[in-house]
């Protein structure tokens, strides 16, 4: 049996319960943790749920970042030194990266708070999460204020990645459940996946093939 | 072992390869159909892999546009009509809505093509995929070009909601996992869902719980 919702109904929906609600609707979702630091080398990591792809050449993502009344200590960051690195959540760690979504001052690090392992390499300024498997760096492109709601789009640009060599495959394509990736759905659930096919390149009047995974 | 990837690289990728490991690389992704119509009633039905949440109050979510050199049935359609369907994907229907990614002449509708059923309800003018067990309504709110690469980003605000009573919880989340909702990485790999936790509202120094799930 389906339920329906029409706008009133979602306008009167308490908070937070409208919260989970409308982020359940958008399907399962990147989950990762965003690593930054500012010029004075205070720390911060934060997870984040709107990553998404904007285009492959250049190759670019988006972020969203919630409302300018709200601390934002990521967005600060970035904006100082236009870089973050991006790490993917795996089953060992999905608990402590979801804690570092509590609202800690801006002088604690989320890596010493969370006992997750910031990892410095050279050239890059911002934190890697040690206990990530695949994980890339972005090179701020362009701010973006979305006046409907106070959030802001960030637009990076990725000029590093790092990642098991064993789920890269030969025609580009990584094997992030191999990885041990995980996802998200609504706020709060996580979970792992089970693959079930690759599907060939799609063309009118063709008949579409599994391909090996 | 780990293999890193330095800007040079990812620019010297032959361009379906780079296409293939950029999409990857972000994590799983929230993978829906986008139904359309025009005002001469020629219905569209496209996949997509770019929605992501905005905000809950006003309930908003974005979704990116190819660029502006190739054809955009589904955003020609919604610019006109200021309205779409979002349709989740499960796994009985994952093959034909793969296929809704070749390239149709505009005259064709992928309903048609692909043995989907195109359903309408009152009072909403786009269709929705009858197969899809979560689905919901956008009306266009804002529309903002993205210059760096020729993409087109719009807002829509949602305004009809449908979905199994049963996967409605106590506090507003959804279970996604329970409609038989699919996740996608990369281009083309398609993935089910195992969920592993939901975790309590995180605070500093308290420890997260599971929640019931």
């Amino acid at each position: 049996m389906n339920i329906t919702y029409l706008s009133d109904d979602i306008l009167s929906m308490e908070s937070k319960y409208r919260a989970s609600f409308i982020n359940s609707l958008g399907g399962f979702k990147s989950v990762v943790l965003i690593g930054t630091i500012n010029a004075n080398k205070q720390e911060n990591l934060a997870i984040f749920s709107s990553l998404f792809h904007i285009g492959a050449n250049p190759a670019l993502c988006g972020l969203i970042f919630r409302p300018i009344s709200e601390p934002r200590h990521s967005l600060d960051n970035i904006l100082e030194t236009k870089e973050y690195t991006i790490n993917h959540l795996n089953k060992k760690i999905y608990k402590q990266a979801h804690q570092t979504s509590a609202r800690y001052d801006k002088s604690i690090s989320e890596f010493n708070a969370t006992q997750l392992t910031a990892e410095y390499i050279p050239g890059i300024m911002a934190p890697f999460v040690k206990e990530s498997k695949i994980k890339f760096v972005c090179k701020l492109e362009q701010k973006i204020d979305l006046k409907i709601n106070g959030t802001t789009l960030l637009i990076g640009k990725i000029i590093y990645v790092s990642l098991p060599k064993k789920c890269i495959k030969t025609d580009g394509f990584i094997d992030i459940e191999k990885a041990g990736t995980i996802t998200l759905s609504g706020l709060d659930a996580y979970h792992k996946t089970n693959k079930i096919n690759r599907l060939s390149y799609a063309k009118p009047n063709s008949l579409i093939k599994n391909i090996p995974f």
